[in-house]
């Protein structure tokens, strides 16, 4: 256990890290702890922000829950019974529509087949991607290059890898178009020694590392930007898409729904205001259209 | 052809007197008529209407689709290869919190072993349901004992089967709560007789034409209702669970989505402007928490 110790306690201490520094980017709310239990085992931390002057809606979650493996999960799994899954899980919406919503996810399982007893199995996952409304070139490439560095300090495979995985993971096929501009996105990275879990815990703290530092600069740089009606409907309805991929498409949340998940965590992610026009089309040549343009596949390091 | 005939040409004038029907109700608003194809066969015209002074955003579907069979629909089918698929579908969010939403399906189904040869298989499915944010004990009895008129005219069974139905149908499994206060719902009714065949159309023309008098009778009570910002809020969370139940767990529209169906036509449905709140509750006594109490299957008629 000492290893899921370990990682357990960097992933309550990132929590806490995030949170401080998005109180001090925002400058005006508290993030509010909502302690909960699971009745099968283990528990989480849902820690929020609401109505602040930057972030109208946010959640930094930290959970570790653990017992007998639900039955959705078995197929992916060794022959294990017993687990443990612990992480951190972030969704935040701004409320000026230049500032992007961010969204991470660190993540670590582990099954045995004794409660408690050696890891039979086990996985790290994460990513953090990004959703603007409106794109700002020089923020999508600032993003990506922080992605980059943090991926090519542990292996130089890593970020054309994760950036493609995340491409095609938060994709909204019946739009054909991206939730966003994408990020890294990675999952079932397996140790085969103690050092590559070594390795790839280093790499997954990296990941969480890296979040506060780079939204909080492109927060200081969108933040005070005047906005209008006309700038809000637009971030409402790409808010409504992002409400379409989560509540279609997004495998964390209808995995969580189906395992009787707590539910107001997993949905924390749904934005506080979204809006549905039939056939709506940004205006040719506008910045909505040119944003709008921006959510496929590309490379933003080239 | 000549009963498909029959069937479409009867959803096409019911389509019409329904939003002859809603734009007299509105008083103010017209519907805007969009045509469609699709590329494998059919097509359809969806009837919008929005910023109407009592319909905000509110669709009138027809559609007639036909062609090879798509793949997800053979396990439903006996081994036909052909289809044709008619129906009239609606979804009207009004602007008022105390004018309920309403939702109605009526549909035929019909396959063939050869392209627009005689049926193999072919059945009727429909419904009516209410979503309102505010329940009126009244209006939730008007309509359900509507509904249950239109029914005993065909057959004694049907309402309490086809409320159930409904009870289990609109059911938001994660929350615990039906999307609003039910109604009928019915599907695969096939007919093994010509006679039966008959009586199931006549029966679905009876739902069919109940919509527009039942929900004009319903607005006409409650549009000029004066409501506040805290209304409008409470009706913005349950147009929330709105988009939740259509998007998570509608077969309709994740069938829609899944066949590359119209994705505009099929999400119509969402609401203009919804909200999601962290672990909303209403106040212990206010009219919300006594409204909520109401999104549970019971007997509206007892």
């Amino acid at each position: 256990m000492a290893r899921l110790n370990d990682i357990k306690a960097y992933f309550r201490k990132l929590q806490g890290d995030i949170c401080q520094a998005l109180e001090e980017a925002d400058g005006s709310a508290a993030f509010h702890s909502d302690l909960w239990q699971r009745p099968e085992g283990g528990g989480g931390d849902t820690r929020l922000i609401r109505e602040g002057a930057v972030y109208e809606k946010g959640g930094v979650n930290f959970s570790h829950v653990h017992g007998r493996l639900p039955e959705v999960l078995k197929s992916e799994t060794r022959s294990a019974e017993w687990f443990h899954a612990t992480g951190v899980s972030i969704v935040i919406h701004p409320r000026n529509p230049f500032v992007p919503v961010i969204h991470m996810n660190v993540r670590y399982f582990e099954m045995s087949a004794e409660q408690d007893g050696e890891p039979a199995d086990r996985w790290f996952g994460g990513g953090i991607d990004l959703t603007p409304a409106y794109v700002f070139e020089e923020d999508a490439r600032f993003f990506h290059q922080s992605m980059k560095n943090a991926c090519d300090r542990h292996d130089a495979g890593y970020h054309a890898a994760f950036k493609q995985w995340c491409d095609e993971y938060f994709y909204i096929k019946h739009r054909g178009e991206m939730r966003g501009i994408g990020g890294i996105f990675f999952d079932h990275l397996r140790p085969d020694t103690e050092d590559r879990a070594d390795a790839l815990f280093a790499f997954v703290r990296e990941v969480g590392n890296s979040f506060a530092p780079v939204y909080t600069e492109i927060t200081r740089r969108r933040k005070d930007l005047p906005w209008n009606a006309s700038h809000k409907h637009w971030q409402k309805i790409r808010r409504g898409r992002y409400a379409e991929f989560n509540l279609v498409y997004d495998r964390g949340t209808s995995f969580g729904l189906k395992t009787n998940g707590r539910v107001e965590s997993i949905l924390m992610s749904l934005p506080p205001e979204a809006s549905w026009v039939y056939d709506h089309r940004p205006e040719p040549g506008s910045e909505e259209a040119r944003s709008l343009a921006c959510f496929q596949p590309r490379d933003w390091l080239a």
